[in-house]
């Protein structure tokens, strides 16, 4: 009972911050992202000391090593914090930008302009630097947050937060802006969820169990960052150089991200050509293969990929391969078994990419090129939130602009409606 | 267990129809969309003798008034809905328009384009004419349709998704497209609100509890079409003459709509004037008035207004009218029991006004208008869906191309990330 309201007076208090903050002016929120950065440059020791408390709880308690490694924080990980605020504060504010405007026949001036959505639920795990970098995009975007991180990182977000959101109130941000949930108490996550009276978007940054809990107990509504479970098809009018690139690039410049190649798919025209060229590539690079029957008589002796393997995230050095007989078999495997992330299509056949373009469903489609650029940076709007893998409201990467609504501002001089 | 059978395979069918809509031509889509109106014309017999039926036992069943007329079809509310189609299929396709386009320092060529958003459910009360419109602005927009009437209206929505899908189909709309539930059961709204695996947005239209009901169970996101509280200020520096054209045009043209006005806020340096001439015109439209204590001192013998009246949306004849001593008075009210839907200030301070615009945080905002005017129609969107109170995805009237998501389609030349 105590949670909950503890809970209720933090988002009442991050809903009042939001109103003011919807009209903070651009240079008020940058002097802040600013004195942020200098806070955490400031106070890294201390930062480092609760780090690693964490760190030995994560260790004593036996997690594993790739989550250890998310969690660990050292000078150049707060660097990295200190840098992200600081380009924050170079982005352009999406606040007050006019979309669109018109003049009606009735002479009434209609302006679409952009707003902040209001109060942001940020759920997330384990990287305490998703603490300080939602922050920050929130508060450029006019929006106030509430913070909940995963439980094996509450020190090192405890205090990260406590720094960022006093030197945001000492720079003239409302206090309350930026809320953090100090609990590890998972019922808290639920309790936050049902407060529509106060929250009006729940962003869940983590695993498939995290968000299918949060869609369900939600009456907020939910902007999923879902898992990736993307596609390279190789055409059979491919040029297998490019090829060749593009898959490697996709599958281990970066294997543990959502933009990561999962599945290769290879037209059976070439892959007696193509297949053992990068095979070889990717076992040198310690990548474990998984095929389907075709793939597995031209590789001997690589693993069979189960049908739970097409539908799964590695984040890993693993992949799964599967020929197919023809262009719409490639399509309508990524359309099943893919989580409509990003794919793309090696091909030279124009009409086939741009069919390709249009008929797979996700939110990134690719023609000769890797699956990796998904992401904000890449894609020139900056730092992002994350990339959204439904349909509503955003898809895709989600810079500043992505966390904004909109409102009408509508100008007239005695307009009534006939 | 049937029932829930039944709307699985209703919304798998549609999941498989929006596949091969999303990719429809506007000729084939528009051809459809007139052949759907010639079908209803060349039908209406049958749709009035089922009309009937329905609104016999409605009668018998004793429901209200207002709610037999909203039941009741007619040759001209036939002829309405027949001339919607029409209008629709006049609109722009927002398919696969280019919303953004850019070029990246590595040559990546990056679109950003208008696609559907999959499969709508809508469930909505008691007009059959929404089944109509409904299926027409998503067939449009590229979307499957599941619909989900009022049980009242069972007969009238039954044969006229019937005729309307039948022509669909036969005009060369994908089989499954436009599908309707056929049951009274409250349970099958509890049944389409789980089927996230299928179904990508559910649009509610109808009243508080409907809305609230669909919020708290369901696991597919939500765009609320909430009620409007709409105020009018008339500001101490009003035009009292445009001011009483304003408000009298606000709460008299259509009472029974979500944009008329439900409470006026006036200044209590201009009560004294403007309240008398204002009331006298309302008492003679049969406008029940209900003031607070000041509004009730200079318009003698009217009802006091209950804390409820403040956030009541009373769709009728009635209003509630309450003095402020300030601006900011009337911005907190506005903001504490609106709705967050359309508001409006009559001034003619420019700077208040452009504060008004900022500050109330509403779909619409108006200077010197009537919040009559937030529409689709007279937004210059053509047919809406609906009126949107909430921040995500779309806010205000709901077009076309609020009724799809985007992707990026990127084009490369063997791009990888460094």
């Amino acid at each position: 009972m105590e949670l909950k309201e503890e809970i209720m007076r933090r988002a009442a208090a991050a809903s009042l911050a939001a109103d003011s903050l919807a009209n903070t002016p651009t240079a008020v929120k940058n002097k802040a992202l600013l004195a942020m950065a200098e806070a955490l440059q400031k106070n890294k020791d201390e930062i480092l000391f609760k780090n690693e408390i964490d760190v030995e709880a994560a260790n004593e308690a036996g997690l594993n090593q790739a989550l250890i490694d998310r969690l660990t924080l050292d000078e150049s990980r707060i660097g990295s914090m200190v840098k992200g605020l600081q380009e924050v504060a170079e982005l352009k504010d999406p606040v007050g930008e006019i979309i669109s405007t018109s003049e009606r026949p009735n002479r009434l001036k209609i302006n679409k302009v952009r707003v902040p959505l209001g109060v942001l639920g940020i759920i997330y795990e384990s990287r305490p630097n998703v603490t300080v970098d939602t922050a920050g995009l929130c508060l450029k975007s006019g929006n106030a947050v509430i913070l909940r991180g995963g439980s094996e990182a509450l020190n090192s977000n405890h205090i990260l937060a406590k720094i960022i959101s006093a030197a945001a109130y000492a720079a003239g941000i409302s206090e309350g802006a930026i809320q953090f949930i100090e609990t590890t108490d998972r019922q808290a996550v639920l309790e936050i969820v049902k407060l529509d009276k106060f929250i009006d978007v729940i962003i869940p940054r983590g695993g498939e169990e995290l968000i299918r809990f949060i869609k369900e107990h939600s009456t907020i509504p939910v902007i999923a960052h879902g898992k990736g479970v993307c596609h390279t098809y190789v055409d059979l009018e491919a040029d297998l150089k490019m090829a060749g690139e593009i898959c490697f690039n996709a599958k281990v410049q970066r294997p543990g991200v959502c933009n990561a190649m999962e599945t290769l798919l290879v037209h059976n025209g070439v892959a007696m050509e193509f297949l053992p060229q990068i095979a070889e590539r990717f076992i040198q690079a310690k990548v474990e293969l998984r095929g389907d029957d075709k793939a597995r008589a031209i590789l001997k002796g690589i693993k069979a990929a189960t049908e739970e393997d097409w539908s799964t995230e590695y984040l890993d050095l693993i992949l799964s391969v599967k020929v197919v007989d023809t262009y719409e078999e490639a399509v309508a495997h990524i359309n099943k078994y893919g989580s409509r992330h990003s794919d793309a299509i090696v091909t030279s056949n124009k009409k086939r990419a741009e069919d390709f373009l249009k008929v797979v469903d996700s939110a990134a489609v690719y023609w000769n090129a890797s699956t990796r650029f998904t992401d904000g940076g890449e894609f020139g709007m900056g730092a992002e939130i994350g990339i959204s893998t439904q349909k509503m409201h955003a898809r895709g990467p989600m810079g500043l602009p992505e966390l904004c609504s909109y409102k009408y501002e509508i100008y007239g001089n005695g307009q009534v409606r006939k």
